[in-house]
């Protein structure tokens, strides 16, 4: 396992052509947890103006995979990822923080927390995700 | 209830900017069953080549959502989705077929294949996906 | 990997003392595919006489846990399921249908149907169940 | 909305038989916030001696029911549950502790931790789960 940091995480994301259409940042890269954001920009949405679930959906799985690779190293997989969807997104930022719950030598485990971010600095949960990563090789 | 069909999806579709944004597109909406395809685009990449996890995400959320809508009619709000990544996702299109397993009066529930269309039509199934969505009002 | 059939699956099952309690049994093991069958027992049940959703999640859990088994090959360690509830499940039998929608060296994934079986012989999909195998050493 | 306190709660909990079966007891139940707990038994567990997957899966599915019924009211229904199996349960007892991470009028998301207690008291969060449940009537 080669350890990652900050810098080799945004190298990392800025190779990722759909990070950068939709304009994430590794904000936080440090064992057991990772942080990307986002701006919400007018593109980034749905019919009714708030940000699109498929954002949010987006956001949850590449924090959840960065998270687990700060333990498990930077070849992973993503098996899977569920999103629970509680209040519409809107604002200036999305936050999406992976916290990993349990990481082994096979898989680890990660929670995120999907904060939307006001102009004025106030933060509203809109989404829960839990997501399992594999290593690789 | 106000049915909806494919020319009215394609309309709520168009209104979603994000959904330009990746290139979605409906190509069926019919009672119980959505179909969206998108090309998979150099931009919608990850730092592999294959298709980023986040488009598949996005495109299994919206296809449940479009699914649902065909039975819960145009007012739904998606409660929380799942999905199982098995096989990186490259060719030239993907397609998110979703299904109606369960429909009431307060919720629907969907499953999704998310398959990727080579240039000389071969399909492989890349994912699946699992999804709840609410009527609302 | 050492090929199950039947006969091994069903040992597999009568070794797992709370598969007994819950009184499961194996009807098919079949390369990509496994049903398991339980009585719908009045100590299953929750507060209102319907099949304790708990109920529901183990026997999605094992059956997609056997029908990965079919692949993988018996050394397998569940890493998630997800389970959406559509209606009550009453009558006279649970039956748990899990099939591979993948299976790969590393890990399968599975969709499950629960369908609650009524004295007549009726049939009604009550749950849909999808989860992740990893195999094992 | 009729305010549950803790009394109720275990009446509920003691009119599920299959929670009779398991021995599942209501520690807390509190303002967004439920714990159940349930002796590790012989018959509870699968082939190799760890506590059967799908009594993990029974805890959450009813720690998150019980914990969204102190903002719900008492008339709830589930709408799915995801769990992630990080780790073997073994020991005397099985605490699943839930809360709730959001609340609304139509729905509740809650987070569930499943922690193993050794004889000696030791805890090891062995899975992690999160599921909607639905406000009825």
């Amino acid at each position: 396992m080669i350890p990652l940091d900050l810098d080799a995480a945004r190298k990392v994301l800025a190779a990722q052509p759909f990070s950068l259409l939709v304009g994430a940042r590794v904000m936080v890269f440090e064992p057991g947890r990772a942080v990307l954001m986002l701006d919400i920009r007018d593109d980034l949405k749905q019919q009714n103006g708030f940000l699109h679930g498929g954002v949010l959906a987006y956001a949850a799985d590449n924090a959840i995979t960065f998270a687990a690779g700060t333990k498990l190293g930077p070849e992973v997989l993503t098996s899977g990822v569920t999103i629970s969807y509680m209040r519409p997104a809107s604002g200036a930022k999305l936050e999406a923080e992976a916290t990993v719950t349990y990481a082994g030598r096979r898989q680890a485990v990660c929670r995120c927390d999907l904060i939307a971010i006001s102009e004025d600095g106030a933060r509203t949960l809109c989404a829960v995700a839990q997501g399992t990563v594999l290593a690789v090789g």
